[in-house]
C-alpha cells in the first residue's frame, strides 16, 4: 500500500462559495428554497432547492457553452457581468459564475451611465447578463461596452428574445433549456477570485474590488458564527429558522452577504425584484418572511406606506439596517408599527466585502435601562469576530476610548480586498502600514463601540446610493456661467440627505437656480455623466461659501450655517 | 509614494487561535470570564478576561524562557505535555502554548501506563505541566520518560513546588510572576501546528493527530455558524449569551473545541476540575451556568444524585452528549428531572478534531408529531456544515438511503487530520481516494440523518473511554493456561458498557475465572498495561467461543448470545 496525504481534502481543505450552494440541496432538496415575484406581473415562481441546484447546473453549462473561462490564483477568470433585479436568475448566476471559476461582476445599474460604462470596460466583462429593467439602459450603452462585452444574455421569465438592436443577444432560459442539470463543479483553489464589485466612485472613476472564493467564504463563517454571539439570540435567527428576503439590490457588495449566508443556511430566500412597500408587505404575508435587509430609505417607505396595516406582517422578526445610519426615531417608529421586530444597523463598505460592524447590544450591558441601550443601539456597533477595525489618529495609534476624540477607521482582517483592481495608485493610497484605511471618520466609546462622525471623503448619501459630490461640482462648474460650486447634504426625511447647491456665478452673470439645473439635466443626465436622481433639491447662487484656510469648500463651516443658507435657497426638486 | 499590498492582513490574513484568545479581552476585559472551583478543596478562583489574558501572556513569557521553540507549516515546534484536571492553568496552556507557535499534547491520564508513556516519548514531549491529580502518576513514568522530557512544571494553586523527587520541576504560579503580563504574539502562519491528539489506542498503539491553527480555527467557526442552522437556536445560544462549563475532559480531543468557542463567544467560562455530581451541582447553581457538554455516564450518575433536587439548576439551557450513544432513555429522565434543558448527541474522533456529526432536527421536520422527532433525535445526525460526511460501500459509492444499508463512514473536509504523526503506513490504512475512513458503520435515512450502527474496529464504551478489546485479549492470552480470549461489552446502567471476557484455557488447565482476574492485575495493572477501570466486570470460562470463517472472534454472533454467556459468567466486579 502507498502511503498517501490529501492535503487537498484535509489541511488545505478550500474555502469555496461551492460549499455553500451545496448545502441545502444536500440537506432538504425537495423543500421550497427560492421564490420570486416579479414585481411587474405579480407573477410568482418557486423553486425547490433542488431545482435551483440543476437551474445552477445548466448555467454553468451554458456558461462554458458561452465560452467563459476559469481562473487561478492571480490570474481572475473571465469576468460575467449582471444588469439586473433581485431574482432567481440573478442568485443563479451568483452561485454558476463565481463556482466555474469565473469572477462574477454585478453592475450597479445607478452609477452614472459614463461610471456604468467606465465599470463595464474596466472589468473587461465578456458577457452580460440582463433583464426587462436595465434593456433600456444596455441599449443606451451596447456600442459603448462592445469589445470588451462579447455576448449578451436576456433574463427574461420566458425562453424568448427580447425586440432590441443589441446583438449577439441569448436567451437564458433557452440557454438552460438546452443543457443538462448536472455539472462537474471544479475543486478550484480557494485563492481563485470570485467576485468583482466596483466602488460609487465618490472621488472620480469607480474602483474595483476583487474578493476570492475563500475571503467571501470566510466572510460569511463570520456573519454567521456572530449570530451565535448576539445576547438576544432572537434577533438574529439565521440559517434554517429563518425565511430571508433580500431587498437590498444583489449589486450592492455581494447583497451584504445575504444571498451566500442564506443559502449555506438553507433558509428559504425570497426574491421581490425591487423593492417597493406593497411587494414588500405581499411577500412578507404569503412567504412569512422573517429577516431582511432595508437601507433606511426603504424602512422610511415602509411605514409610510398607507396600506401597511392590512397586511399580515406578523411573521417579521429582524430587519437588519445598512447603508447608512439608523435613525433613533426610524427605528421606533418602525418597531411601533410593526411589533414584534426589532431593526439594527450595520457598517460596512466595498472594499470590505461588506461586513465590518454591528450594532448589538453585548451581554454586559443588556441589563441597563432602556434609554441607555437606546443610545447603544444608535451607535455604528461592535466589529464582527474575526476582522480588526481600529480608530486611529495620523500616527496609526487607536484614539483614547472617551466617546470624544476621532480617528480614521482602519481594518485589517480575512476579508478585505487586498488591491483596487489593476489601480496600484489607489492601492497604495488606502493600504499604508498593514491597515486598509476607510476614509471614515469615528468615536469609540469606553466599551469598545464605534460611532461614525464623518466621512473624509466628501459624500451625501441619498438613499442606498452616495452622491459623489465632487462629481456634481465638477460638471457645475463646466457652465460657463458658474465661478465655483459646492454641494452637502441636507437631511430628507424619506432619502436621509438630498444635494443642496451653493453657486457662485462668474462676475456679471444673471443666470439664476433654474438656468443652473437646465444645465446639470442637459449636460449631466441626457449626456450620462450623472444620473436623474442625483440632480440637486435645493439650490442657492451666492457670493459667499465659506472655505477652508487652504481654499478648499469648509463643508463643515457650511454645514454649521445649513438653516442660514437653506431659508435663502431655492426648491428646485420639481423643475 | 510606494504601491504596497498586504495580503497578510487581507487575502492571506492567517486564520489563529490567536484572535479567538483576542475577543474577550477586547470586548469585555473587566467582566468575570474564568472561573474554577478547586474539586478538592472547593475553593473558588474567579478572573476577569483582563486578568486571565494576562496570566496567559506571562505564561508565553514563561513558556519562551523555558526554551519552548515556536514551528513553521511543516515543521512542528517544540510540543509541551499537560497531565491535568479542567483548570484555568489548562485553559491558558491551550492557547499559551499553541499562540505562541508550540504545540500543545493534552495527555490522556486515562490511557494504560504504557501507552502514555509511548505517547510523550512517541510526541517528544519537551515540558510536562502536571498537578495535583497526576503526580502519582507522573512519579511512577517520569524516569521513562525523562528524555524527551526535560522539565517538569508543577501547577498549584500556590506558587510551591510539590513534594517529589521528579526533576528538574518547577512551580507555574512561580514562574508567571517572574515573567512581564504582556506579549507580542507572532502573526503566525496559519498552517502552523497548533496542538498533537493521540487516539485510545484500541488497534495497538495510540496514534498522534496533528492539527494546525486553520484547522482548529475553521471547525470552531463551522460550530458556531452551526448554532445558526439549528430549528430551535435556543437551544445552543452560544456565545456572550452562555455561561459554559467544560466537564468532557480537556485532554479528550480539544475538550471537544469548547475551549476555543467558548472564548471566542467571550462566554464565561466554569472549569470543575474533574467532574463530580455534587461539584456539577454546585457550580451550576453559583454560576448560572447555561451550557454544558457530558459524556453519558456523567448524565447517568448525575440523574442518579440523590441530591440532585437541593440545587438551582433552572439555569441549564443545554447539554450536548458525545464521545458514546445518547440513549433515549437516559436523554428523556435526564430532560425529566431537570426542567428546562434539552439533551442533544454528537458524534466525532480525534482524527477529526473532532466535531463532525450533531443530532438535530431540520426546520422541515420540526412539525413532526412528538415519536417521529424522538426517532430523528436518537439518531446521530447530521453532518455539520463545511464538511463532507459520506457513508459509503466497499468501492467507495454512498448507500442508499433506506436506513438499512450500511456502510462506512467517510470524511473530508477542513479540519480533518492529514496524516498521522510519523506513521505514513497508518496514515495510508485510512486515507483512501481522498477519504478519511473512519472504521464506523452507518446506515442513512430518507432525510440524510445517520446512525452508527457498530464499529468496524472493536472497542467497548465505558464511559467516555474506550477499552480497546484487543489489549485486554492480548494480555490476557499472555497467561500460561489461557488459549483464547475474547472479549465484549455488555449494556451496564452507569458506563454504558462494561467487558465480558470468554476465556478458552489450554488443554488440562484448571484455573478459575479469579484466578484469570489476579493475572489482569499483577500483569496488567500493577505492570501499566491497562488500568485499573479497564478490569473485567464478568468473566467466563468455556471452550465455546463463536468465530468467523477466517477464524477471527464473531463479536457479532457473541453479542447475539450475550444473555446465554451472562447468564453462565462470573461476576468478577469486586475480586
Amino acid at each position: 500500500m502507498e502511503p498517501r496525504t490529501y492535503p487537498e481534502f484535509s489541511i488545505r481543505y478550500p474555502l469555496l462559495l461551492t460549499t455553500l450552494m451545496h448545502r441545502p440541496v444536500s440537506l432538504k432538496p425537495d423543500e421550497t428554497g427560492v421564490v420570486y415575484r416579479n414585481p411587474d406581473t405579480g407573477q410568482y415562481f418557486r423553486f425547490t432547492w433542488r431545482q435551483w441546484y440543476e437551474r445552477t447546473c445548466r448555467l454553468a453549462n451554458a456558461l462554458t457553452a458561452l465560452g467563459v473561462q476559469p481562473g487561478r490564483p492571480g490570474q481572475p477568470g473571465d469576468r460575467v457581468a449582471t444588469m439586473a433585479l433581485n431574482h432567481h436568475r440573478h442568485l443563479e448566476l451568483y452561485y454558476a459564475a463565481s463556482c466555474t471559476g469565473a469572477v462574477l461582476h454585478a453592475v450597479n445599474t445607478r452609477l452614472s451611465l459614463d461610471h456604468i460604462v467606465h465599470t463595464v470596460k474596466h472589468a473587461e466583462d465578456k458577457v452580460v447578463f440582463f433583464d426587462d429593467s436595465t434593456l433600456p439602459l444596455l441599449e443606451t450603452i451596447a456600442e459603448r461596452v462592445a469589445p470588451p462585452v462579447e455576448k449578451f444574455v436576456y433574463m427574461g421569465d420566458e425562453a424568448e428574445k427580447p425586440d432590441t438592436k443589441i446583438t449577439p443577444v441569448y436567451s437564458y432560459e433557452a440557454l438552460l433549456a438546452e443543457q443538462p442539470p448536472e455539472y462537474e463543479w471544479p475543486h478550484l483553489d480557494e485563492d481563485t477570485y470570485a467576485t468583482l464589485c466596483y466602488t460609487t466612485g465618490t472621488t472620480g472613476a469607480p474602483k474595483g474590488a476583487m474578493f476570492t472564493h475563500r475571503q467571501l467564504y470566510l466572510m460569511i463563517m463570520h456573519q454567521m458564527a456572530h449570530a451565535s454571539f448576539d445576547a438576544s439570540p432572537a434577533v438574529m435567527p439565521l440559517g434554517e429558522s429563518s425565511i430571508i428576503m433580500i431587498n437590498v439590490p444583489l449589486f450592492h457588495v455581494h447583497g451584504w452577504g445575504v444571498p451566500y449566508s442564506s443559502v449555506f443556511g438553507a433558509s428559504k430566500v425570497v426574491l421581490p425584484g425591487r423593492f417597493t412597500p406593497q411587494g414588500f408587505c405581499e411577500l412578507v404575508a404569503t412567504e412569512k418572511v422573517t429577516n431582511t435587509n432595508l437601507v433606511p430609505t426603504m424602512l422610511a417607505m415602509l411605514i409610510e406606506f398607507p396600506d401597511l396595516g392590512k397586511y399580515d406582517l406578523s411573521s417579521l422578526v429582524h430587519i437588519s439596517v445598512g447603508g447608512g445610519a439608523l435613525p433613533l426615531g426610524l427605528k421606533a417608529k418602525a418597531e411601533q408599527m410593526i411589533p414584534g421586530f426589532t431593526a439594527t444597523s450595520a457598517y460596512g463598505m466595498t472594499e470590505t466585502a461588506p461586513s465590518t460592524v454591528r450594532s448589538f447590544i453585548t451581554r454586559h450591558l443588556k441589563d441597563l435601562p432602556q434609554e441607555k441601550l437606546d443610545e447603544y443601539t444608535v451607535k455604528t456597533g461592535l466589529p464582527l469576530p474575526g476582522i480588526r477595525v481600529e480608530v486611529v489618529d495620523e500616527e496609526n495609534k487607536p484614539v483614547p476610548h472617551d466617546d470624544e476624540t476621532i480617528g480614521e477607521i482602519v481594518i485589517r482582517g480575512p476579508w478585505v480586498m487586498e488591491e483596487y483592481y489593476r489601480d496600484p495608485e489607489r492601492t497604495a493610497e488606502v493600504w499604508r502600514d498593514g491597515w486598509f484605511h476607510t476614509g471614515d471618520v469615528a468615536r469609540v466609546d469606553e466599551q469598545g463601540y464605534i460611532t461614525i462622525a464623518d466621512r473624509v471623503t466628501d459624500v451625501i448619501r441619498s438613499g442606498s446610493e452616495m452622491v459623489p459630490t465632487v462629481l456634481l461640482e465638477n460638471l457645475t462648474a463646466t457652465a460657463d456661467c458658474v465661478l465655483e460650486a459646492a454641494y452637502v447634504g441636507v437631511p430628507d426625511p424619506i432619502w436621509g440627505e438630498r444635494p443642496l447647491g451653493i453657486i457662485k456665478l462668474v462676475p456679471g452673470a444673471t443666470e439664476r437656480e433654474e438656468d443652473i439645473c437646465r444645465f446639470l439635466k442637459v449636460e449631466g443626465v441626457e449626456k450620462g455623466r450623472i444620473t436623474r436622481w442625483m440632480l440637486p433639491d435645493f439650490m442657492l447662487i451666492t457670493d459667499d461659501i465659506p472655505k477652508t484656510s487652504v481654499g478648499k469648500y469648509d463643508k463643515i463651516a457650511i454645514k454649521k450655517r445649513l438653516d442660514e443658507f437653506l431659508a435663502k435657497a431655492r426648491s428646485v426638486r420639481e423643475l
